[in-house]
């Protein structure tokens, strides 16, 4: 394939969406674990169900709506000044360590984003965190009003970079992700975070687990939904093997 | 309001989707409640997913993958009998308690139900546990090649009965559920299973959880998502106090 485009997934993909666990578990210690997951799981599933009720709200609100009902469900009592504390976290996530190496790495070919997020938490959280020098450009599903896995969200790649599905890698560690993105005609790199080795070995005694597990369990193994990734790979490092250096391509 | 009909969610509202715990653990002794919670959040995700990204499968299509998919993270081997003999509980819930008692009070109003299920499971569940003699429809969203919360399953409901939405009440424990068809139009009433004092109280100490608390948490508690349920009950029966019966009304 002539993969002249690469367009990443932006929250679980090159960031670390459990960094937030530190916020959370310095507002409520003990709950940490809990907060940060119920949160990230709701997340996704507001922006599921508003794409589906045809009730958009951009992604700054649906975080924001689950983090209150986490909080809620979990009787935890909070003022506004915290909630917003735990909120900025969102602009300053952690990159995992491989994003900036990899994204080096394939500097001469045109590099995005493309993410639910809202274009103002976009723009802090590229900027924040030093990936605005290493990208061509940062795309929000706002442009449609939709969420991924939408094909609509998808189609912004072509609008907004101007590339024919056909030579764009998507990556993506979020398996529905992943999916959607080949079922809209991209090519596909699904990052597998959790093998199946250790998610079998976390779940072998599942009387009790960690809200962690859960989520691995929900939301990081390879979704029974339809079309496969392309390429499974480990990490974003291992792009390198797909995508040689432009220089020696 | 004047309600001349009342339609049922089915699954998690008329019946039991814990039911299917007696199942799962005897197929896989220690892993029932992770198998239960996993498969029936994964199939409610794949109903979206697929609703989202325009490849609908049909509920029986969606179970069985929800299944296997939750069988395979957790590293459980299996024969396809196995897998068919967990499938089967599917036509043979167990009814909530109140149901019937619920139903037979509403007898003189129009009763159905709107069902993300296949036609097929959905005829044989309802005649399994004695419901086609109580109902005078039972409608699946298979109509519209769409699953819920879209308002295009909720559509169904006027096609199908010929009732405006104002004249009919909707019934789910399902908090999604509850506000898509709050959202389509419909009056609404919620049946809050699991109470918020009894929730906080599961997560008091979180670090460790059943799988199906965090079900409860993530499933059984209302969102922050739209508009409001016009109504919060506690259990079918509750619908006596919403609807008195016909002769005496």
């Amino acid at each position: 394939m002539a993969i002249k485009t690469v367009v990443f997934d932006a929250y679980g993909t090159l960031y670390d969406i459990q960094s937030v666990a530190s916020v959370t578990d310095q507002a409520f210690p003990g709950h940490g674990d809990m907060i940060t997951q119920i949160w990230r799981m709701k997340q996704l599933e507001y922006t599921w169900l508003r794409s589906l009720m045809r009730r958009y709200e951009d992604f700054q609100v649906v975080t924001r709506q689950s983090l209150i009902y986490t909080l809620r469900i979990l009787g935890l009592r909070y003022e506004d000044a915290l909630l917003e504390k735990i909120m900025d976290k969102y602009v300053h996530l952690d990159l995992y360590p491989d994003a900036l190496p990899a994204l080096t790495h394939l500097q001469g070919r045109k590099l995005a984003i493309l993410s639910n997020g809202a274009p103002a938490m976009l723009t802090a959280l590229v900027r924040n965190t030093g990936l605005d020098r290493l990208l061509d450009k940062t795309i929000s599903v706002d442009g449609q009003k939709t969420f991924k896995p939408s094909p609509e969200a998808y189609s912004l790649i072509e609008s907004e970079l101007g590339t024919v599905p056909s030579e764009v890698l998507f990556v993506s560690s979020n398996p529905w992700d992943a999916i959607g993105a080949k079922a809209a005609g991209l090519n596909v790199a699904w990052i597998e975070r959790v093998t199946p080795e250790v998610m079998a070995a976390a779940c072998e005694s599942s009387s009790l687990v960690a809200p962690l597990t859960m989520f691995k369990a929900l939301r990081m193994q390879m979704d029974e939904l339809g079309p496969a990734p392309d390429h499974r790979i480990q990490g974003l490092c291992d792009l390198a093997g797909l995508l040689p250096p432009i220089a020696s391509a």
